[in-house]
């Protein structure tokens, strides 16, 4: 990283003056007495916690916070993480050192993650408890670290400048944010590697095969599975990597689980809060209700916003045709936010209810039923278009005489004979949705944020200034000068206003976007082959752009640790297998004339397809697993060097002369040959036996007079005995021959 | 184990007089000089390796060597080889004691399994190298060790009586036989146990629903599902218990395996002789025109079968009628073997082309490949029943016109009007594979082998005493005496001939049996509810059955250890999976008149089947990895109890004062506080900090003026400073209020 060198000293404009870790508290709901209580309990359990406490104003009624942990108290906080990452088996190297040692963090996310924790674990586990917007804490409305500005433009620079990402582009990522960030920039790197395969294909298939190709879909699905299987394996790969394979599992209970019984193993004495598995399992259940309510729910209002649609577009010829066709769009766009946030609501309280014991399952849980949300607002309306308006259309559009009883103008001859469904609008709403939408889309997400933000925080600093000219007219001169930033401060505290202000990154909707990206492409990408090389460009935007939102429009995140990008693999499954059913059905409903598809080979079609899918993915699940079994192998390997070291270091120990016992110990004898699996163990110690074996010196191994006949028995040399029987065998045999001839 | 004491004094009769080890030496075929300098070197090699050897004569031209590992020197094994297992992370106790260090075996197993290894390793891993029936030692056609008749005939006696076994039966049989046969055990009463729920459901289909209800269907392929995802579950529990997970990977490499590369593992040091996975899966590719071929050679043998008998049994009306309607089943019977064999040479060719690692990745990919052969042979018949001749015969019979125009005599009257292909024929045919072929596969396999061996034991015996009368008249008393039996030794030796010459017993075989059974109550059992209760009664039979022939017709299996029931588990996934899709088809076929069945309804009802099958699958296993998290959890707190007594062994070292330096390697400060992530470590010593972090001590922590400014600021106290900025705001805010009444 030798480009980083030029950030190793920051200019003034970029420097965080040491501050590790901010908290924004609001107090304009109450009033100031209140406030003043609540603030001094905050500043005691900061400082009680060891922290270092600086205190500014922020925008409006609030305050922002500054904290630093004291290095020394700081180091001997990674030390401990970094002891319980190697007693949960998740590092492989044994830090040196004691309960005081102090440990120099070797990445700036290791560093934020203890700061994380030093100011947001409960006081039990050693921090100081500020949990915001919840319980006792829930004024505290923002919590989070600085940016390193310098670091983050200087990447944004790189990034610009160069196609592809290596492996150090995503190590820097992992340093700066976390790996759970990392994971979304490794992820959507891989992805848009492999679109190139798909995107060479669709050009080919453009210029020579054009769509519903079969040869195309087949591929296009083949692509899907492999990638799917292919990034599991480069999950694993980046999980030891990165040293946060099992991450989950050493993670702390969230402050809201509830346990019925506390577990002490009894190997390890660890002690286990547990919530039985069946009970999450059956409350895990409600999902299934969820998920109906949620898709009927969305469901319907998709297909009446589509349906009358269809019905103005295609049929009415009344008056104010022309602003009657945005009407069903205009409505649905207006009432999917709310419809959305009271399920998201729903789902909450769901989510809630199941009861996770970390954050991770619980944000993993959450995310589920968001993709399930997810998946029928962005596909619905496609697969309306594709299997239900397109293919049944003309069946259904008769029966719109019943409007004209109740007394709508109806085209009735473009209704009962000139009627002719659209073929190709599948064609335009997959263009129309792959690329314009990508488009809008980007805007909406990123530069749409960035402008308003950037407006907003002009805008409150001009009413900050604007109140301090007021204020100087009526009130005295010491609130004056407490309310204005000193001016070599001024640059850097405005910078920590509009951090404060800013919006929480949420790595697991941009994930979800890719996700539904790969579904579009799995499920109707067939229907126009030139929609992965959309998706490959707008991706090479899209990477940089989300990078930019990251640094510049959102708090950094904390540096969480994840394994994995989370619930969406499992739907990346889901869609690979969806996207196989949907190109057998695009590819065999389009590729010829509409009337001359039979629903039973339709079926058949979709049957075979499925089981093909099924055999596709076993052979390269297997496949991959069996070409990158040394990446998979690694971490075996170090398991292996962790127990080589400790029986090394334990037997250096017991040679020693301080601990001679635990030797003769086991040096027990068999007290019975015959009884052993009956595991009763004998400990009286044996004489000191030789120890290379010679077979004369273990007579005393011999039970009994029988054995010892047996095997001392008369002959002494075994070779000259085995030699003297074969002759006697043979020459029996020999005789015996002769004895049958004779007879 | 109580009941066992009993058997601890063994009686004269079922004395094994030390024998740890058997092999025989067959010489019949070379001339005696050469036999005497082969068997020279067979001695020099097992003494050689500090065994004890004593030699009989056996049955005809044979040697029977006896061997004895001395107790000191099995005992170093045991130790060195749970040595082994702890560094491999298989067994999580690490054993006391240094190289020299000699343990006591827990159970016979363990005890037989490290002279299985002193007799079969190769030289340079401490073993005499003798590899039975393979290269230089293929003249040594039998290794074994002899079997505990006591502990045996107890056990059976024993299981005689009870109706369950228990989890002690199951560990009494790990501990006689190893894990790999005690996994069928486990397999086969598990299986029977959870077959109890069909059992009752097919009784009481029986009695209310009759044969294929849909009702009784769906509960079959769910049962089906739900067995095989707990099973995996209780494999990987039973793993635990018996210490044997992941064993696979510290077993030996074949002596057949040709590796391309030797690779050092950076971390841990180990060498490890690869042979590339992506070469491997190509080779492995080859198992698809392989499962063509025997798809194609067994199918169209059957097919012809099939139709044959078909052809002869309801519309053939020439003469000797009776006799040519075994002719088929007969001549598919007198064919079946050799077919079977030559394609089982293909198949062993191709895995040993296939290039595995370890005898256990080997004998895994040839048991996939029987049992492709299996399911052929098994379900081929049936299924052209269910869904070839039963629903399309009425169509095809027409056809057979063509025979009489080739003069055969045929009924044709019957094969045109009256001909109905009889529906019931699927059921008669269920009832009576499913029953009587059980019954007939039981004698075949345990009844008939135990008589034939034991004859044959008699034959030979009293051929060897007339060959001793032969002897006696035509040669020396030296040769004589050698020959025969010393009376008190006399049993022993006929036993040990008699275990020499019996078969291998090879457990896959048993648990394919097994699975056959489950697929054919997965498949077909819809047809005849009462198929589970058969099976159930079968298999309290066949569990004892196979006991008996493990005790008293094979030889004693070396105790080969085994995390799984190998590669039937995917066979038992894959035959869930066509049961379900086999269910549908026969409920929707069989369950209305024939002839009202559409292609299409009965694609979309399989169709639907397998989807249903697919998320049952997923919630099953979703929702038993919940509930059984407890004991999947276990091995975790075991590794982290490892690590847990390794820390505390390794602080109680370094707190002693003979390494100080440690401590203070790592108490090193931060250098910089920005440029943190990119790895640089200063490690310059920080005088000793006070342990417990107080704010005033930290001054030295502050980088450059601004930043102490920042941190020492105007305000000394903070909670004052924020308490007066609280205030200010406040009064900003109302003064704002006010001056906007105002203006």
């Amino acid at each position: 990283m030798s480009w980083l060198a030029g950030a190793g000293v920051p200019d003034e404009e970029n420097d965080n003056l040491g501050v590790d870790w901010v908290l924004q508290y609001e107090f304009g709901d109450i009033d100031p007495t209140q406030a003043i209580t609540e603030f001094r309990t905050l500043i005691d359990d900061l400082t009680g916690a060891g922290l270092r406490v600086q205190v500014r104003h922020g925008h409006g009624a609030a305050l922002l916070l500054c904290i630093q942990v004291p290095r020394d108290h700081l180091g001997r906080m990674v030390h401990q993480s970094r002891i319980k990452d190697w007693l949960y088996g998740i590092s492989h190297v044994l830090p040196v050192g004691d309960e005081n040692t102090t440990a120099d963090p070797e990445t700036a996310c290791e560093e934020i993650r203890s700061v994380y924790h030093a100011v947001t674990w409960q006081k039990h586990l050693g921090g100081a408890g500020i949990t915001p917007n919840f319980g006792k804490w829930e004024r505290v409305t923002s919590s989070f670290p600085l940016h390193d500005q310098a670091a983050c433009s200087d990447l944004l620079r790189q990034w610009s400048r160069k196609t592809v990402l290596s492996s150090q582009d995503l190590d820097t990522i992992r340093a700066l944010f976390g790996e759970k960030v990392a994971y979304y920039y490794a992820f959507i790197h891989c992805y848009s590697l492999f679109l190139v395969v798909p995107a060479v294909l669709g050009i080919f298939s453009w210029m020579y095969l054009g769509p519903y190709s079969t040869l195309y879909g087949g591929a296009l699905c083949v692509w899907c599975v492999v990638f799917v299987e292919y990034w599991k394996i480069r999950e694993t790969d980046l999980s030891l990597r990165w040293d946060v394979k099992g991450v989950g599992r050493l993670k702390v209970n969230r402050v809201q689980y509830h346990w019925e019984k506390e577990v002490r193993d009894p190997v390890s004495g660890q002690v286990q809060h547990v919530f039985p598995g069946w009970k999450q399992f059956t409350r895990q259940l409600l999902m299934i209700p969820f998920a109906s309510v949620a898709s009927i729910a969305l469901g319907s209002l998709i297909v009446v916003t589509f349906a009358s649609e269809v019905f103005i577009s295609e049929v009415y010829n009344g008056p104010m045709k022309s602003y009657l066709e945005f009407l069903p769009t205009i409505l649905f766009s207006l009432s999917l936010p709310a419809i959305t946030s009271f399920l998201t609501s729903i789902a909450t309280r769901l989510t809630d209810y199941e009861n996770y014991r970390t954050q991770d399952l619980y944000d993993l849980a959450q995310t589920q039923k968001t993709f399930v949300m997810n998946f029928i607002t962005s596909f619905l309306p496609t697969i309306l278009t594709a299997f239900v308006y397109v293919p049944f259309g003309k069946q259904v559009i008769p029966y719109l005489h019943f409007f004209r009883h109740i007394g709508l103008k109806i085209d009735v001859a473009r209704a009962h004979k000139d009627f002719q469904v659209d073929t190709s609008r599948l064609q335009q709403e997959v263009i129309s949705l792959s690329m314009t939408s990508q488009v809008i889309n980007f805007g909406e997400e990123i530069i749409l944020p960035y402008v308003k933000h950037v407006l907003w925080q002009k805008w409150r600093n001009y009413r900050d200034r604007q109140i301090g000219l007021t204020r100087k007219r009526s009130y005295s001169k010491a609130t004056d000068l407490l309310l204005i930033d000193p001016p070599d401060e001024a640059p850097f505290l405005q910078r920590l206003r509009s951090e404060a202000d800013a919006d929480e990154y949420k790595v697991e909707e941009d994930i979800l976007e890719m996700c539904v990206q790969f579904g579009y492409l799995a499920l109707f990408g067939v229907a126009w082959p030139l929609v992965p090389v959309g998706f490959l460009l707008n991706n090479w935007l899209e990477l940089r752009g989300d990078f930019f939102k990251l640094t510049l429009e959102c708090q950094r995140p904390p540096p969480i640790r994840a394994d994995s990008i989370g619930p969406c693999l499992l739907g990346l499954d889901f869609l690979a297998w969806m996207g196989t059913l949907s190109t057998a059905a695009i590819v065999h409903l389009y590729r010829g004339p509409m009337s001359e598809v039979h629903l039973s080979s339709m079926l058949l079609t979709i049957f075979v397809a499925e089981q093909v899918y099924l055999g596709v993915r076993f052979v390269a699940s297997t496949a991959l697993q069996k070409i990158f079994a040394d990446t998979l192998r690694r971490e075996e390997a170090r398991r292996y060097a962790v127990r080589k070291s400790f029986l090394e270091a334990s037997r250096s120990r017991t040679g020693s002369p301080e601990s001679p016992g635990s030797r003769v110990r086991q040096k027990v004898r068999f007290h019975d040959r015959v009884n052993v699996y009956s595991s009763s163990s004998d400990t009286a110690p044996s004489p000191d036996g030789s120890p290379s074996p010679t077979i004369e010196a273990q007579d005393e191994d011999l039970r009994g007079d029988r054995e010892a006949e047996f095997w001392n028995g008369p002959t002494s040399n075994i070779a000259d005995a085995g030699v003297k029987l074969i002759r006697a065998l043979s020459a029996s045999k020999a005789g015996e021959g002769k004895a049958t001839k004779a007879a």
